[in-house]
């Protein structure tokens, strides 16, 4: 079998950690290429540079691997990576180790995850890896043996088409991870405030803090499955219709034609 | 019945034409506050401001009517009107009027959208307009009666909960407007690719360009409502979760755990 190539990117910036132990992963199962930002991109979701150029800059190349850091969003690097950067589709793309979960809803928002649904919408495999823990030293040692398991899947049966995964990993040891489920985006809420300051010339500023509160009480979720130490799989698709929703509506085209 | 409290925003700007004809239609309504960002945020998605200080400045107060601008995205502008600017929640956010479409796949990368998907997630009423005309001086008034009876609908009869709604409205004459449909979000694909340039100091650098490309025959899409004249009405959910896809991962979880 040919070696797959695998498009590799993040939203914490090429320098951080989870992508490196992400990048060392990937480069046993074949060609690998890195297209990351050169900054944090924590919570950019699923922007696109369009008011600013895009630069792109190779930092470092050898057999089977090559790293590019860029100047924008994880989108973007999703696209420099399949316009620019290869010359042929992918046969997957990886996004991560993100620092710290993007389980529930944190998926809306995160920058990892917006990479996996662009790959996805480009018709790649693509996977999204986080680990349920925000610092920068955190221990990605108890991860690699799910990465290569659902890695492994992956290229051997595929991902449906118009589907990717979101996979969180708790933050504990090995031992104690009890293994993969397959569950659904749970149900909550970020109950959030603004830190509200004054800055040295009297003029006010806000910072974003808040908690996220869980309104599901079910084992199916993600939420629980982390909880539990469970690594957690959610498949994700990026058709957003409601389709349950639709019949409320129905009486909005009543009329043929309105006056 | 007491007034609505209606929270308005967009992802064009406070002083963007679309912003201000809804706006108008908006205080016909009800109590009005606005929230929106200083400067164009298109494609800014669901981002979110962590990494600098966030501002809110008053721009103007009159009775009923309160405007302010902030220096974030269209989530940031939400999360401020719902945490800062009003002292309970609004019955109503709408957001737009959008300078260009948001159907398809687009509703992915809209700012605009992503503002009511906050919204909607926030347990608020939620509705997303946009005019399929990115000029700056589209004409707008066409638009008016379809926002009307759209935002009369929901008023009235409300929306189902953690549903929002996706609008696009065709720009052509009043006359030529076919009526409304509910329709689920079409399935196609940017073809993407970089304007690659040299600067005068000789780096390069890139412009990301590109055209939709419509993978759907059927007549059930917003982008078959809107090709054909009709206001699209999408109801848009944010649970990401792909249940049909599960089964294909069930084999992930055969051991109870891994070696």
């Amino acid at each position: 079998m040919k070696k797959p190539t695998i498009l590799v990117t993040n939203d914490d910036g090429l320098f951080a950690p989870g992508i490196r132990k992400l990048i060392s992963i990937m480069r046993s199962f074949g060609r690998v290429v890195v297209v990351a930002p050169d900054k944090g991109q924590s919570g950019t979701s699923h922007a696109i540079t369009i008011q600013t150029p895009l630069r792109l800059v190779k930092q470092h190349e050898e057999k089977d691997y090559v790293e590019y850091a860029a100047n924008g969003t994880p989108v973007d690097c999703v696209k420099l990576g399949l316009k620019v950067a290869l010359s042929e589709k992918p046969d997957l793309l990886v996004s991560g180790i993100n620092h710290g979960s993007n389980a529930t809803i944190n998926v809306i928002y995160s920058g990892t995850m917006a990479a996996v649904i662009e790959g996805c919408m480009s018709r790649i495999p693509s996977i999204g890896f986080s680990l349920d823990d925000y610092s920068h030293s955190a221990d990605f040692e108890p991860s690699e043996s799910f990465i290569r398991r659902i890695v492994e899947h992956a290229l051997e049966k595929g991902i449906p088409e118009a589907t990717c995964l979101n996979v969180n990993i708790p933050a504990v040891d090995h031992k104690d991870i009890q293994g993969i489920r397959i569950c659904r985006q749970g149900v909550g809420y970020w109950d959030e405030r603004f830190d509200h300051r004054t800055d040295p010339r009297k003029r006010e500023y806000f910072w974003l803090t808040g908690e996220y509160i869980s309104l599901d009480e079910f084992d199916d979720t993600d939420e629980w499955a982390l909880r539990n130490n469970y690594v957690a799989v959610v498949p994700v698709k990026f058709d957003l219709t409601d389709y349950e929703a639709m019949n409320h509506f129905k009486v909005l085209t009543d009329n043929e034609k309105m006056a």
